[in-house]
């Protein structure tokens, strides 16, 4: 299936927050401790819990909710203004790529960790369902550009294609980026440009410009 | 002069910030009060001020650089972030273009300064000499679009062109638009990649794209 014209997809702006493993939870929260469910999100079967850490770092501290459910490594997930404010220098990886990233000191009800590794600033990415990516001939991996209508709109570039039976379609921006455009947390909508598969260009739309 | 192919721009990240009046420097700070200058700014004649005032909106407070010299009009500038913490909708809007804006409490030592309108959120904007504008075929008023490169890059639309004898060329970003790139405060660089005169589109360079 060739790249689809005019592929319209919803935005989620999300701020700042941490994925934990079992075993820092224990320490953080207690052994056998329930997170309370504030919210499902879009992506099935997560949640924001009601829950937050305190991130500290060598320039300041901040609160940070917990998602769940635990995953196998703990994930810090900042936005370049929060990397600034705590004084960590946050790197762009994608989301459980954490080796050679920065740590930063996670205090709980319960404890403290002090984490080696695993803040990080999410690539910008596409969650999309195998079916729905079939269909607009996207594949997994894919790098796209994706235009943000307005008077504060933009181009971003460099998302990557994450693909999953499981997932429901939309992009993830940081709070930085969202507020460079004004954008709410939900309901704005973006539209692909560009598509970049394996290090080639297989499609655009200059429309925009003209 | 048609445009020039390859017009690089120098960007400035500018923090939130405050113009005073004259008027509502002496409440703030006392009749006579000479402000002290951290350090001069890239436009020439213009400086910021060690000083800080205090700016309270309906949900929060926070402090904020005064630039110098006075102006006709008491103006504030935020980015959206800043915005939202002090609950204040902050419309989009050229540099002095302040009607129907909303207003804020304003806090210095000697003073409080009841703010009717003057909150804005600046336009992405454009500085330039009038001669450096001729010579790469720009205009007072075109909109221009530019790219910012590498892995966070993006391009941003809808900047402003203001042309002054006095100006250096450089475009002002907020600190949410640098941070959504992960800008520093100065040394990166655009490229123009679209401009718009009188609501046409006068030349686009889509090469980017490819």
């Amino acid at each position: 299936m060739p790249v689809q014209e005019n592929i319209e997809l919803p935005i989620e702006v999300s701020a700042r927050h941490v994925h934990l493993a079992q075993a820092d939870q224990d320490v953080l929260f207690g052994p056998g401790y329930q997170m309370k469910i504030k919210k499902n999100l879009s992506q099935t079967g997560q949640w924001a819990a009601e829950e937050k850490v305190t991130v500290i770092g060598p320039k300041g501290q901040c609160d940070c909710r917990v998602l769940g459910p635990c995953r196998p490594q703990t994930q810090v997930e900042f936005a370049f203004s929060d990397g600034f404010k705590m004084g960590i220098d946050v790197p762009l990886r994608e989301s459980g790529h954490l080796d050679g990233t920065p740590g930063c000191t996670l205090v709980g009800p319960k404890g403290r960790v002090e984490l080696k590794q695993g803040v990080i600033d999410p690539q910008r990415h596409l969650h999309i369902r195998d079916t729905e990516a079939a269909e607009r001939g996207l594949e997994k991996g894919d790098i796209l550009s994706v235009i943000i209508p307005g008077p504060q709109g933009a181009v971003f570039n460099n998302f990557i294609v994450r693909v999953h039976p499981t997932f429901r379609m939309n992009i993830h921006l940081d709070t930085d980026e969202g507020n460079a455009c004004s954008l709410p947390a939900f309901g704005a909508m973006g539209r692909v440009v560009r598509v970049e598969r394996a290090g080639k260009v297989i499609w655009t739309d200059s429309t925009w410009l003209l």
